[in-house]
């Protein structure tokens, strides 16, 4: 179990790359889009409809899985993959990022993130080697290091001083990881024997700090690495040369995770740039907005000329809701109904998971640089009519 | 296609008895019992859900589907089955309900009843006539008439106005339906020449008034009978008793909807005095609210016990949520997830269709009343622990 975590780059087309990243839970193809599932739970999607969507592996946040209904009590339950009946690899973050943007008056010092709870007020306190015990009692496949999140702009010595803290964070949380590994697994209450840790690379968009940020992180070592703190408000090619620079010094042959992002657009350049794995709430969040993904460019439901429109609202998706309606979708949504948000939940996911595996396939077929092209010209536009 | 309206009793144990209901899109084995699609979805599922769960007809409301998206833009897109993607059958109801319970400002006299939208204040009429013709163009298989709804208590004066009122409007009703049959359809847009009309007995609890609608309801003629006016605050007795006394003098070979019931308990108290439809929102409303109907009774989901329950809700139910899920049920509901709507809404579902298919199969081996007693001793107990 201990080596049950493996990944292998099966082929490259230039910077892309297709890979398997072996689990305890079970395989996940690269590049990989992970839905995010807040609090064990993908918004109105039931597991089978992720499976079907063909989703492999779900992202849990540890903050909101701690507060409710708390990790202990999953770990009693035998884990996360239990408690939520998903039986498929699960990545949690770290509880950071939320603590950051949710949690009331925090505290941030060396030690970690005293804050309150924003259910109940109640005080709890987040330090790195809290957020790896937590993460070992869910259980997941791939845990997070506990970073520190800054907000976009931050100046140079801001930037500086939260990725040194953060690369000393990172080296408590391995510690506390090893720890676990090496025998104080029974006394955290560890479910998951064969689980992971990634680290993260912060450094804002100054270069020279993701390069230290990276150096540094890796000679700490751990079995995949994350790209932190982008996605935040930069600009689109800061971001794009940031994640390009930063993905080129991290380890050939252990897996990439661009947190946070993103756009189609966004993962379609930067698997061009090397990434293997990436999360985002756009689809879920969006498809509840009725901002619906397609083939096409984006779409908003509320839009009158899909009033009585009697096309599919992507005739290249396969999914339950392209197969079987399309006026009805607007109707649904402007009357408020949940099942507007099951099904565009259930379209804007089949639309990501399917995104990734043509890029896995054109990949393989060394057409990636086509294919992008193409769809930079289609699915990444704004709106149809654009 | 005008014929393809057919009701045939099949079989009966005592007063209970199973049928077949013929409809233009197909056939519902009664007793049956119809999810509610308010505006054209049961909220949180998917027809395919539905379809899954057993159900064989769904109610929509016309009130609802009148206002949005109106009845002129479902009939342009050839109807409401098509509208929706739902290609079994559909009953409407006359949308007099939601004129009583809903809209503002209404003004009932004998032309109709004049109201403001619940939504953004627009004056309507709603007529016998347009009650009628509203429905044409929705196209669904069953029509009801447009009957006024009384609260109770009611006098015995207000109850004689207002039954002599809707035996009235029923004849206005019957009227405007057959012009329609007889060539009016093209001209109001009807969308379904094979659509059937449904009369409603009303009277109160005054079961003399409850005979005496019943046969001048009878005398217009109808392709089947409800019982409208019930389940509306009267003690359970009474109602079982009205129901019991006015079933009796409904047509033996044409079909019986008690409108707006009911509990698990009233189902089969109801089909055991010659019900043979019903509807009701409590299955799904009370799914949202974390009560779930099961073979021991209500379960309420928020309860500390389910917690870190591992058994299934149910353990007689087959359903999805059942068969994957036990203690993050709860949680689902607690941390205020769509995906607790959906699940409990398939559960309760799946436990009202399954309980109405056991009501059929125990009526064709003549152990009904075993199977009732049975049932009221378990499945309707408003708790496990009662």
């Amino acid at each position: 179990m201990p080596n049950a975590f493996r990944f292998a780059v099966l082929d490259t087309d230039s910077a892309a790359r297709i890979g398997e990243l072996q689990t305890p839970h079970g395989v996940v193809q690269t590049p990989a889009f992970m839905p995010v599932g807040t609090q064990g739970s993908v918004k109105a999607m039931r597991h089978r409809d992720l499976e079907d969507a063909g989703a492999q592996i779900l992202l849990g946040n540890t903050y909101h899985l701690y507060l409710r209904p708390g990790d202990a009590l999953i770990a009693r339950r035998g884990g996360l993959h239990r408690f939520i009946g998903w039986p498929h690899p699960i990545l949690t973050d770290s509880g950071g990022y939320q603590v950051f943007s949710l949690a009331e008056r925090r505290k941030i010092d060396e030690r970690g993130a005293e804050f309150r709870s924003h259910l109940d007020g109640s005080v709890h306190m987040l330090s790195p080697e809290t957020a790896v015990d937590i993460q070992a009692r869910l259980g997941s496949d791939i845990a997070m290091v506990l970073d520190e999140c800054l907000a976009y702009p931050a100046s140079r010595d801001e930037t500086v001083a939260s990725m040194q803290r953060s690369v000393r964070w990172a080296a408590r949380c391995r510690l506390r990881f090893d720890s676990i590994r090496d025998g104080a697994g029974t006394e955290v209450g560890a479910t998951n024997s064969g689980q992971a840790q990634f680290g993260i690379v912060q450094g804002g968009v100054y270069q020279d700090l993701r390069d230290q940020s990276a150096a540094e992180t890796m000679a700490i070592g751990f079995e995949g690495y994350a790209i932190g703190g982008l996605s935040v408000g930069e600009p689109l090619d800061l971001m794009y040369s940031v994640v390009s620079e930063t993905a080129r010094r991290l380890p050939e042959h252990q897996p990439r995770y661009l947190m946070g992002a993103g756009t189609p657009r966004d993962l379609v350049e930067c698997v061009a740039r090397g990434i293997d794995m990436f999360d985002c709430v756009l689809p879920t969040r969006n498809a509840r907005n009725g901002q619906l993904f397609t083939s096409r460019g984006r779409i908003n439901i509320k839009n009158a000329r899909y009033a009585e429109d009697e096309s599919p609202l992507d005739p290249s998706c396969g999914c339950y809701t392209c197969r079987t309606h399309s006026a009805y979708l607007r109707h649904l949504y402007l009357a408020g109904e949940m099942t507007a948000g099951v099904l565009n939940t259930l379209h804007n996911l089949t639309f990501y998971l399917d995104t990734m595996r043509r890029i896995r396939e054109a990949i393989s077929l060394r057409t990636f640089d086509k294919f992008r092209q193409e769809f930079l010209r289609s699915a990444s536009r704004l709106s149809p009519d654009s």
